[in-house]
């Protein structure tokens, strides 16, 4: 099965790359741009018995490996 | 409004970092571990007239900078 990770800076972190998006969009003449954020989106596929056990698994890489929970938020879906 | 741009690489072309990724998950010990692609989320609020001049600004966005077309797919949605 196919899993999604999606990793985002969390609320209050200062998000730099999101900020230069902005700015970059604004100067390219795009209108009404507020604020943009950046973060990670990470599909893989992973041989799990079932539905259940492949997002628990998902949630473990997350917190171990895709994610710095200190300044990041994360979710996990089945894709 | 919120727009999300999803930005990843298209297939078949190489993705290092999703392979490193793979490789780390395994030596964690996780196993059934597949393929591992990593991509880009982009959330920006938008000041648009309605949604369909909205989806339609993000996708000119995403071609103009957030993504390079040559190597790279995207996916505009409101959130």
């Amino acid at each position: 099965m196919k899993l999604v990770v999606t990793v985002m800076l969390k609320n209050g972190v200062l998000d730099p790359q999101g900020k230069a998006i902005g700015h970059a969009l604004t100067g390219l003449g795009f209108e009404g741009v507020g604020e943009v954020r950046v973060g990670k989106r990470i599909e893989l596929e992973l041989n799990a018995a079932d539905d259940a056990t492949a997002l628990a698994q998902g949630e473990e890489m997350a917190r171990k490996l895709l994610a710095n929970t200190v300044i990041e938020s994360f979710k996990v879906e089945l894709a």
